[in-house]
């Protein structure tokens, strides 16, 4: 299973392909960021982001694309520019047929570290960690892709207790 | 010189395409909504809205895209979906090179009515009377669409007392 995770934003998009079987090790394929132009409108960094992504899909071929959930405003601005750069990025899944998961900031770090008020040092301790990695991937935005797509996997990792409900848990 | 007006929204986006050269009286071409399924993902949805305003970019070859700004808050979380549906179609405009004007509400019903404090029902009066039609269109989002087309033409065919400034006024 090949998991594409997105930390999206408009400035700079955070990216990880990470792949693993159940209870199997998670193995990093790649990861990096989408930097867009900070001279260039909305629109045309909106298309970067998304062409970005749509390469992402075409080379790696993931079965899921896990996302972080944006509904919770710091800034309410920010918030909603932020909401166009996950409207692209929710096209490019949904045009490639992507099972599409996302996670609330604070369900990303339980999943990664084990716990919800996790700081930012401790996900990227154990995304290293996680996937046998020497450093965290840098910069921080890559980390934050990587933590997103090892959330899915996770997160799908452990056996539910109700057997009714299948053991893969997705949000949507 | 053609110009297309989106209202976005998940739900429905209403649309309006409309014609003008400076000065003339502008004229209809189309109007009407792009309506999703509330069962679907919200990625399914953009997935729509994308689609529906490429298909309206490929039939008319507008020159510009204009859109009503979001930039205000009632309810953050409507803001923040809404914010989706707009980067979709900020994309669509982006990749058809499409000049791309944007208009808080209060634009918009200021310079279709005169007032930016006008009720809908002004605005869509005046909209039917612009565009010398017996009733406003219908629904009421497809004559929200034509509004924001409307202020674009508007806005265009006002000579600047600048003479420095380009007559056209384009808001990014």
């Amino acid at each position: 299973m090949i998991v594409l995770g997105i930390d999206p934003g408009t400035a700079v998009t955070g990216y990880g392909v990470v792949t693993g079987e159940r209870m199997a090790s998670p193995r990093l394929i790649e990861c990096g960021i989408i930097r867009t132009r900070s001279r260039d409108s909305l629109a045309d960094r909106l298309n970067e982001i998304y062409a970005g992504v749509v390469e992402l899909i075409e080379r790696h071929h993931p079965s899921a694309l896990a996302i972080e959930d944006v509904f919770y405003a710091r800034n309410v601005r920010t918030s909603i520019v932020l909401g166009h750069a996950r409207g692209v990025v929710l096209l490019a899944a949904s045009q490639a047929k992507l099972e599409i998961a996302e996670y609330p900031p604070a369900e990303i770090k339980k999943a990664v570290v084990g716990a919800g008020a996790a700081t930012k040092e401790q996900v990227q301790f154990m995304v290293a960690r996680l996937l046998r990695l020497k450093t965290p991937p840098q910069p921080s935005d890559a980390s934050d892709g990587v933590a997103v797509a090892l959330a899915y996997l996770m997160t799908a990792a452990i056996p539910r207790i109700d057997s009714d409900v299948p053991a893969m848990t997705v949000r949507r």
